[in-house]
């Protein structure tokens, strides 16, 4: 994206950037003691606004974000959902801890490269769907599980030892991806759930909460902007190697075939260009 | 009670102490990392082997916690439940927040106390239960409501300007009381999980965790000894009046009148005494 | 005060107010990342720019705080150090803890009661001003010590089993004070420092910090504005009796009859009133 | 190291092994309440009772830890100063994060693979031994400099736009070497200290703490047992390449042969093999 606009002095037309897409009131508790991110009165561009899928966007300054030029140019339009993974990753410990990631959308599969990059011992990858279970491999997981097919609990529960995982980063939303993420979640493990699943579920309180004295944490967006800082050092240290999340790179004009492949379930981050296809 | 053992090093006979009930191995994960009170192998007391409804008990050294002679001797006897009651207020900030307890039982009287104690700005107390409510009135909760015929959430919402509580300390384990609490929790909250629902139950992850950012902890006994210690600290401060709370006094070979009064739902703590009751 | 201003949505022309005297960029790193108390670019109101003691003031609305009706109108001139005495002692664990406030001026005395208010079990006062000393037994310090004249290691260890406290709160900026503060402070304790030493000090990092595996922290300011709604629930919950602070009451006119009372060493905080003493 | 011992149950004779050279009491404030590294009654092995240059040492069952076999045999002996690493390192927020290692003695060299490994953004490692630099530059520090020729201040401020590294890891213990580093640390960022200077030195506390919100650790020994935990886990998911600090390989015959080499300064860890050298 390039910047451009009136009465404002942290970036300049040309600029090369990005965005925030949570526009915060500024006025709140929750923005007025560092939790910007989950805002009383939020306002979401793509959701609560139009979107991004555009020549030209409407940003607050506060929310721009310019790119280092040490970050390759492509990985700027995925930082919204990075962020996503950077929050999620590092909402508690995760060096030396063993991690199973639960979905592997494109924020799944930044969660595997962010945790491997932040020393997590070894990463569990659960997925149902073929092609996203090969972009895990990519990604470096450690294990890549199918729970339609394979025993995940006595997978997990074999290979930590009987422990179970030390984190769990719940992407999926799904009910029962959910329940089993819990069942091997170690006693006094931490839960980060991301995933929205579609309606009220069930679930054994007692047993996969309580007694087990575990942590579990909503996570919404992103810090504003601690996470930002930490994806762009990250980024420019060339820690994350994000290339195999990108399977499709299209002209912003054939948008309507990007949603295509998509709906197929055979691509994950598909990059939009507005001036065209890049000359390499 | 009053200690008695060999090759005990640390109390001797005659000593005024009580206990902790959980006994955990010592080598696992969680003992060898400071969650003794979730330890893979605990055996609790009273659960696991005979209780301390009787003259003597069998208890490790380890678990043996002498009582200071400030703290009044009546106590000795409510201590670890008191302990479940400070391990939960203290599992995250509570100076200078609203929190609300959820169920009045003799754990979540006690949280009423321990929460005003160390800074709680305003406590709302939730029971269905006339006499606990009284009760919790006793313990000076500052809004003590009937979920049965109150309406909390907007009774709750107006007293804290449309925010919600800081912290929700669920102490009833019902489903119901359980979803009630996580609708008053503000975004970005702590729920404290301690009551244990029967079975598992209907829960909007979506609304009242994930969107909401919120922090929710299993919990679990006491920590093993921190807790004891911040119990003591409390109790010899005189910062805590329990008197409240016990309800009834009798000699122990009236056990079983006791149990009847536990059943009728106007009694709280009983303390038995195994001399007979004390002259006073 | 009373607010007025223009393009002002926040406060009205009337409103009874206080501020933030720290003026943050909100464009570095620290403001983007919930740490504007330690803004790179800070201008402190009275210390880069004139101050309050004066009829008009000119203070960005983001700095503006309006006082609840339920705080008494007296206290709203003393928010700006009450608020270092809440950051200092909440800036780590407090209840159930043992502390040390080392220095009774105002922001001392105020620690006191917050220190108090939320859960610390017992508080060391040390003070060599016989005027302070009694300002911190009105204070209702559990221990007030001169070290001037008492052999302070030898009294905290007695009263501490031999452990030493939990917390020391320095505000004194003394050399001397600040080197018996980690003396009597315990192995993992915790060491909050905000009073200035006027050049560099000797200090024993092997014993005092290194093998006691202390953690000091540097306190500035306050959290902008996490501590303001942190004082103002305190307040508004009556926990916080800080009359014995307020020594002297005068007209703005009588400014330099304050001075004069403060060279004195015995006075405290002085109001000086704008438009008069108020009637009672 | 081989186990052996009469009613010991977690290892048995031949197992490999290393340890933990700090015995705890187990019974005081620290240790009942998870610091057992801090423990007030603590006996080092090799300080106050004979060390482990010898063919056979008496260890408590509880300080044995058994090697994974899939990590290097050569790492066993070295696991107790890597543990200082991995305590140091972790006990903050180290993801994404510049750090600066200050002195590169073993356990500063191994300070490097650790934050490495676990997703330090920039690693400046300061050293005036030029042997010693070359090892940094092995372990892959991403700045190496030389605090008696290059100026510090200058390349550090440069290389992070004004604002200093987030954290210092002090492990020289030299006064000039730890002034320099509160030099180089940014506005509230992380002081974490385990060099010993050898006498009280003189520290500018306003500047260097107090008006930087800095948080300052120190550091003593290794958490029991969760750095043990942590490091098992590093090195079985071949998170850290120790070869380089490994510089010199005996037999333990030649015991004195490698003490020369340690003075030499030429060398940083030395293994001694009690059966000899082990063929390749």
């Amino acid at each position: 994206m390039i910047a451009t606009g009136k009465n404002v002095t942290t970036v300049k037309e040309g600029d090369f950037v990005s965005a925030e897409m949570h526009v915060a009131c500024g006025k709140c508790y929750q923005c007025r003691t560092g939790e910007a991110h989950i805002c009383q009165h939020v306002k979401i561009i793509g959701v609560d606004a139009n979107g991004a899928f555009a020549e030209y966007v409407k940003i607050p300054e506060s929310n721009i974000w310019k790119i280092d030029p040490a970050i390759p140019a492509d990985y700027a339009s995925v930082l919204d959902p990075l962020g996503n993974a950077v929050h999620t990753v590092l909402a508690g410990e995760i060096a030396a801890k063993t991690v199973a990631v639960i979905g592997c959308g494109p924020i799944g599969l930044f969660c595997i490269a962010v945790a491997r990059a932040c020393g997590a011992s070894e990463v569990f990858a659960l997925e149902i769907n073929e092609h996203r279970r090969k972009l895990a491999e990519k990604m470096k997981a450690d294990h890549v599980l199918n729970p339609a097919k394979d025993n995940v609990y006595e997978y997990v529960m074999n290979a930590t030892e009987g422990i179970g995982v030390d984190v769990i980063l719940e992407m999926s939303g799904h009910p029962d991806a959910i329940r089993l993420g819990f069942k091997i979640l170690r006693l006094g493990g931490r839960a980060s759930l991301l995933g929205i699943p579609s309606k009220p579920m069930e679930l054994n309180l007692a047993d996969d909460i309580i007694f087990k004295g575990a942590i579990v944490q909503g996570i919404n967006g992103r810090l504003m902007y601690k996470t930002w800082y930490q994806m762009n050092a990250l980024l420019k240290a060339h820690k994350l190697d994000l290339d195999p999340v990108i399977t499709d790179r299209m002209a912003l004009t054939d948008f309507s075939k990007g949603m295509d492949r998509l709906r197929s379930g055979e691509s994950s981050k598909i990059l939009l260009y507005p001036n065209g296809m890049p000359k390499k």
